[in-house]
């Protein structure tokens, strides 16, 4: 149970970062195999990193034909439905939250289950979450959301400490659940009320 | 057999893939060690990221002097006759050209030999073909070539495509060649008849 | 005691890369989270790329705590004392040249223990010296230090050509040593006197 749960965060995740990436794309006046590639990258980004940092290779995109299959269908769907979209920026901005708090959440458990220490999966979990968003802009050469955006990665370090800390008392669902919780809250009152870390 | 003619694809395409990085710093003015690192990223980027994604490392370059001799000694007569290689973009073009399609090829091959599934493979070769490229292009802080120029991972994806259809049919020396010329052949029909695919 | 010898380099290689990156993020004014980011890129950017290119994962980072907390303590001194360290941009540049040094011995040194030939482990050396600071410039959107700088990787790949053809004849510790000398006094006379390698 607690592996097909992992799996459904992942699923939605990849999903919510396609979107985004298509999106981007799609306003870039790029053309379908650019809005393609947006997707993927975006998609995939933070977990190649996240697997090629802990030397889970091949990648999992690789072993697995579903991710990939279900990008593209993603990508082609939010190239069908672009202008409904386009209306729809707090949807989109909600799934670009969804999916870093789901992404985060999955780095974190790859890190623990390869015995790696709490801290540094926290950091391993903020890269698998913001990552693809950072490969995404390099691409587009716009300045790395991670820069840009109110509490974006320091939702994730907030959201991954309490995951680790609740791990060992309440069990993965529950601690997962949590997290994904108060890093999507984190990021979305940040937005809501403009909250920032001050400039040093 | 078979072994020596995917390594003198390898060979060609590292060559090709040097010339243009070394080209490319050329024309920025770039200083000699500039030049060498751009012709050196340029030629084994693609290859590089995809030993990474696969976990084949130490990363072949490393493994093999041949490689970084070869592309040494590309890039120093790219230096000598810079002159000469300006009046040639036409030739500079199709050297590029060739490099795309002999490293799309090299990548799927490695993918197959690894046992990952043909679709993944394709993707797989499109990376190792295009990535020298983006990499170049991003020191250099040009739009990646990717989304410039018509037809470039599109050609990869469309032979890589015809390659993992006919292996199980013609064998290896027969699957290469005909990808080798279908992409080179699409990518330049594109260039000369300005072909792109719809902005979306 | 070379064991110890080597761990001492890599410290002092990380402090020094990690006050470089939390000073270009504080000029650029960017968020505490955002120092904290640069710091970590460039302390750990190149030894990343070095572990990931040889395969040795998790990458060193992610299984020593220490490397980690050195940094974090390293870049909030640095926040905490960056008027003083604005007045002291010789001093700065120093600790850069210092980390330039110290990693790209600590670069060859995993190349050789890993059985890799010298000419290779020269490179190596080189991308663990020099990437950390790349990933710093392509994040901070600047052109990367690789190609502003007079003689930046240039030393790099003398200093380690000495301790490679030193390390036979003078033993790890005295080889190690005169490689650092070279690579920090080439930077900083090819700062002094302005020299550049000629453009082609």
């Amino acid at each position: 149970m607690n592996l097909s749960y992992i799996i459904i965060i992942e699923l939605f995740g990849t999903i919510a970062f396609a979107i985004s990436g298509a999106v981007s794309a799609i306003e870039k006046k790029l053309d379908l195999f650019g809005v393609l590639v947006l997707a993927f990258v975006t998609a995939i980004g933070g977990g190649t990193i996240r697997d090629v940092l802990i030397g889970n290779t091949p990648v999992t995109w690789m072993r697995d034909l579903n991710t990939p299959m279900v990008i593209l269908a993603t990508a082609l769907l939010a190239v069908f439905f672009k202008n409904r979209l386009k209306l729809l920026p707090k949807t989109l901005f909600l799934f670009d939250t969804l999916g870093l708090g789901l992404f985060t959440v999955t780095g974190i458990q790859k890190g623990i289950a390869m015995g790696i220490s709490p801290g540094i999966c926290v950091a391993l979990g903020t890269i698998t979450g913001c990552f693809g968003g950072v490969m995404r802009d390099l691409l587009l050469r716009e300045i790395p959301v991670l820069f840009r955006k109110e509490f974006y990665a320091s939702a994730c370090i907030v959201g991954g400490s309490v995951y680790v800390l609740l791990l060992p008392v309440c069990g993965q669902v529950i601690a997962q659940t949590v997290a994904i919780v108060i890093i999507c809250a984190l990021r979305s009152l940040a937005v809501r009320f403009n909250w920032r870390l001050p400039s040093v």
